[in-house]
């Protein structure tokens, strides 16, 4: 069924466009459970080339994968809350295991199976996984232990958006135990640099990376290091967290190891973080007005090819030269699709795959055959790169491959352009901070002292929070002297936005 | 650190053996959560490779994956439940989602947190997916709509055991929706077929494959169709089944179409399953004293070299052949390990990797490298397989891969000898049949009248069911007559065993 109605303008409300733009690329759909969310063959596509990247990934850097339990028993949690401030008590909790009728014939909770202690439903698995390590690992020579999972995990969100805040999400979590801090640390920040080489060369995000400040890294983390990346709005989305846990959980799940030189010690551990929310960023970040715009080294349809036909027997020819052009492109490791949908419009195609963020498109029509040309018209006007553009059939494999390649990086340069168009360094003035802000301005660098207090009142006139502490590259040319909201002298530069 | 101790053997304790096999090859260990497991890295490894199999099968056979919410409503397991005998009511129900701190500061179940509607864990997907389809079908085009997903579930069981039996497991489920029966039941039995090629051809279980007694199907399918796996205890393992729903979910949930003459129809659905159990399967079939047997295609890894050396002027030199040897192998799609851990003995080695089921050991020696020669060692004993022969470096790769080929056609051929062998067919007399079930001789094949009341004396009398009424292939040359139970005329020809 053709569906050619336009999208909501980002300018007139980007969050309606973006709540169409994934019902209608089909990348997911609400469900019946408040706050969960049913991802669609379309968009769990997608999700499958992000995970087989990043596994890639953890394996070339040592990596093995496993698996968890869901259910964590409430003591565990117990123990994480007694030494983390700011623990967060939205959870599921399974409380009983069976369903009886009652005396009017209706299915209901049987009392009597109630639990003697909850079980909670995982939001994240430091505890039940440095539990298990702490039966693995007796000596040095266990050690590093190199861990990911992944999984499903739940958080009890009061508002949520699909892919950006739901109750239940997919991730992945890397947990890893070391025999020194310095290894942990080297760890946690290795794994930031395979997460910024994903999100700005696959996801082409454009991402920029620091230090949590205390007040916004993970309780259980001695640091946390994330990502942020900015989106068209000009909020910030952080896209992913690597944090440096200390001794804290090997302390708490008693996970001890013997030295090399025969002392006991506790582990140093490392857990790092992306989940489905990506694909959130990528829309946010790469769609416009005519819907999703996906990166070609993910996109589960990289090229889509549209024949075009009147006559019946221009039909046959057509089709068999679209055939002919997938197998040829499909051979040469181009994820193709054709589509040969009847009584469907070429246009109303046309509008369905540009919705759905196809990178390019081929229109093959009885000309095209005749002069063994191919039309290929991009997703988008990017770059330098042609928009559509006919080009003889003996060179298009070799065309459409730098066409693809051309197009993805020029995504990640038109990210990181707009981030820096839209950063705003050297702020010294409070008002004027607080003006950018309250414009939505995008990425305000300034001075901070470090303190909560300064921290916390930027936070409560406007909502935004220290993204992080950047990273060497990404700071200023010149670094603040003084902090913007009391005038001391500046600790750090931080970039304040408001945040998803 | 190296664990020489023997197993249990099977003859003694096979459940014993059983789980020593699953926690010394670290495929698996307990949780503390009761029934839940933990899949450590070797065992992932395992699921991953099984995953990746299957998962290209489904495609190749037009499925695309999806995903749907953990948690249901009990209002939809109602309307399950409502139609359906024999519904199954322990599971994971998640009342509440918050914990507080109580006057003595521990951490508890918030009581204002309880949910108006109950959630069910679920323990299979039916309800909530027909509900999705339900929005995404409109007419005869939008079908057959073939869906897979890769989830956890989770089932309150009493007993559990590794693999077998847990309470949460990890599964694909298999859902579609069909404009026709004639269509969905070939779709229930096509998949039947891709789980036979898999369980054979890649797990070498040799399974039989037929179908459920209406007391044994699925109670919210027409009828079930599943795969039967003898182990070497002789009791049988359901390694999987596929379901012809009928309209039984399609009428609970409103999934309708126009078909082609305009007229409105509830859509056919299938459902089809198979879960890490099947890790359980390959355990029972092939497992010996020494521990886990994997069939090559499956093993993570299928070939393990173990570098000898004495002096340490031998030690580069047998390494450095080890490498090559190794790089040589993965360049042409051999799965390697080399196992270069200090301060063990050769011997300790080889016991962990034969408890590992690695199907064959390289050992190189300085011997070896000075004569260009590898030792080979595989797993077992099996067919004509030599189990040990030293041959010329040159042509290792050709003589590997016929080895691991060879080993891997050995073990399906020894499993389906096995099970004919413990195949007691043309059983015709009552006492008979009990006998043979209390010995635990293995397939019981019998008449059967098709009386619920038969099968059901036969379970009461010895714990034993009628696992299939087997497809033809699987029959005994001469059809039997008479119900072994009651003597009338019998309508199937039936399995009986124990089973897990």
């Amino acid at each position: 069924m053709s569906d050619d109605k336009a999208l909501t303008k980002r300018s007139e409300d980007f969050s309606a466009w973006y709540n169409e733009v994934v019902l209608r690329a089909e990348l997911a759909d609400y469900s019946p459970v408040r706050g969960s969310m049913v991802i669609r063959p379309y968009g769990y596509a997608l999700w499958e080339r992000m995970q087989r990247a990043l596994d890639d990934m953890f394996k070339e850097t040592g990596h093995q994968n496993a698996y968890f339990p869901l259910f964590i028993p409430l003591s565990f949690i117990a123990r994480e809350a007694e030494h983390v401030e700011g623990f967060a008590k939205e959870m599921a909790l399974v409380t009983h295991t069976r369903l009886i009728q009652n005396e009017k014939g209706e299915l209901v909770v049987d009392p009597e199976s109630k639990l003697e202690e909850p079980l909670v439903v995982r939001p994240t698995s430091e505890t039940i996984i440095y539990d298990a390590f702490s039966k693995w690992v007796q000596s040095y020579r266990d050690l590093p232990l190199l861990i990911n999972q992944w999984a499903n995990v739940v958080r009890w969100e009061m508002r949520t958006r699909l892919f950006l805040r739901t109750a239940e999400f997919l991730w992945q979590e890397g947990h890893t135990a070391h025999a020194s801090e310095a290894e942990a640390e080297e760890e946690a920040r290795r794994m930031l640099g395979v997460y910024r080489d994903f999100q700005d060369n696959w996801l082409a995000l454009g991402v920029v990376t620091g230090t949590k400040t205390p007040a916004e890294k993970f309780p259980g983390a001695d640091r946390t290091y994330a990502l942020e990346a900015l989106m068209q709005d000009n909020r910030s989305l952080q896209s992913g967290t690597s944090h440096m846990l200390g001794q804290n959980f090997a302390k708490q799940f008693n996970l001890k190891f013997q030295s090399e030189t025969g002392t006991e010690e506790y582990a140093w551990n490392t857990s790092w973080g992306v989940s489905t929310r990506l694909i959130g960023g990528m829309i946010l970040t790469h769609g416009d007005d005519n819907g999703l715009v996906m990166p070609p080294r993910l996109a589960p349809i990289q090229v889509v090819i549209v024949p075009i036909f009147r006559k019946e027997e221009e039909r046959a020819l057509v089709l068999e030269k679209a055939d002919h052009v997938a197998a040829h492109l499909r051979q040469n490791g181009v994820r193709v699709h054709i589509d040969a949908r009847e009584n469907m419009k070429p246009g109303s195609k046309y509008y369905e795959w540009e919705r759905k963020g196809v990178p390019m498109r081929i229109e093959i029509g009885p000309k095209d055959v005749a002069s063994q040309q191919l039309m290929l018209v991009m997703r988008q006007e990017i770059g330098d790169i042609p928009r559509k553009e006919s080009v003889p059939e003996a060179n298009a494999l070799s065309i459409i491959a730098r066409r693809l390649d051309d197009f993805q990086r020029a995504l990640l340069e038109a990210a990181i352009t707009r981030r820096e168009k839209n950063s705003h360094r050297g702020i010294t003035d409070y008002a004027k901070l607080r003006e950018l802000v309250e414009a939505d301005a995008g990425f305000i660098y300034a001075g901070w002292c470090g303190g909560a207090d300064c921290e916390a009142k930027v936070k409560e006139d406007t909502k935004a929070t220290i993204r992080c502490l950047p990273f060497e590259e990404f700071r200023s040319p010149e670094a603040p002297k003084q902090c913007v909201v009391c005038g001391k002298p500046a600790a750090h530069e931080a970039i304040w936005a408001r945040a998803y």
